[in-house]
């Protein structure tokens, strides 16, 4: 299921961002600790991913299987909205 | 219209790159060139944001429309792919 | 210093994964889980951002500062392939 | 020579944007435009890249060798100020 694996990267980005905490509380060296902070970003997109395929896949297709005009009206300019956010945030 | 808008960020897009390869072949100061195709991508990434919303304001809504159930789920695959790749790209 | 702040984005975004994963635990909306993953990643590429800055202030200025050329050499080598890992992933 | 090879990476960029420029004009499918502004937008990425490259290569060490304590300095902000810029964009 697509949100337990968002799950999955969600908690995995969390302990790599302990980690790279530690790593600046440690004094270590800045390169390697950027290479961690950008493997985390990674880990957080892929999460994003999973959880729009899982958007799709159930509350978008829910509202077009509902048929009610409205509520796909909403789906569609939230999707359009995320990509727009998605595409300024990376 | 969005996809109208999208034609205006790409032929902007066009001139930018076209001026940033001259730029190069004049032997201009790298940081300067970095951030002109750095402004490029950034034209390209609006032009892609248009154009995915012209497509759900669009054939997405037509397929909506048409209770093709084959089509919507075509076009709920695409968009779960669309998303992914964008986000490996940027 | 830049250190410091980059550490303060990094708690910030600590916390901010944990709500997430608090979120899809609770059932919450797909997409302002997405949003919010999205706040995320955009407060561990501010801190990255920060945590270069570091970089070059402290560690490769000190390296220009030593005269030592294989370290100088190191350091220039490093930052490009961090440049070159950063375009990649973000 | 890297600044050779941001300057292919871009004229390929240009033939792409024109490309997608016709797809729009000639009405093409939304999705597959999107795929190819994708294509371009990683394409300039890769010429930032070297670029980038290529200013660390030669610009950055022929101001560290000129042991001119004012031009690196410069230098160095710059590369701050870049690394915050594509930060930003991408």
């Amino acid at each position: 299921m697509k949100r337990e694996e968002a799950l999955q990267y969600l908690k995995t980005a969390k302990g790599q961002v302990e980690a790279v905490i530690k790593m600046v509380e440690d004094g270590k060296y800045c390169i390697d600790i950027s290479k961690q902070i950008l493997a985390s970003i990674s880990l957080l997109k892929k999460a994003n991913v999973k959880m729009l395929n899982a958007h799709l896949g159930s509350c978008v297709k829910n509202a077009i299987d509902s048929k009610n005009r409205e509520d796909v009206d909403t789906k569609i300019k939230e999707l359009g909205e995320i990509i727009e956010y998605l595409s300024k945030v990376i």
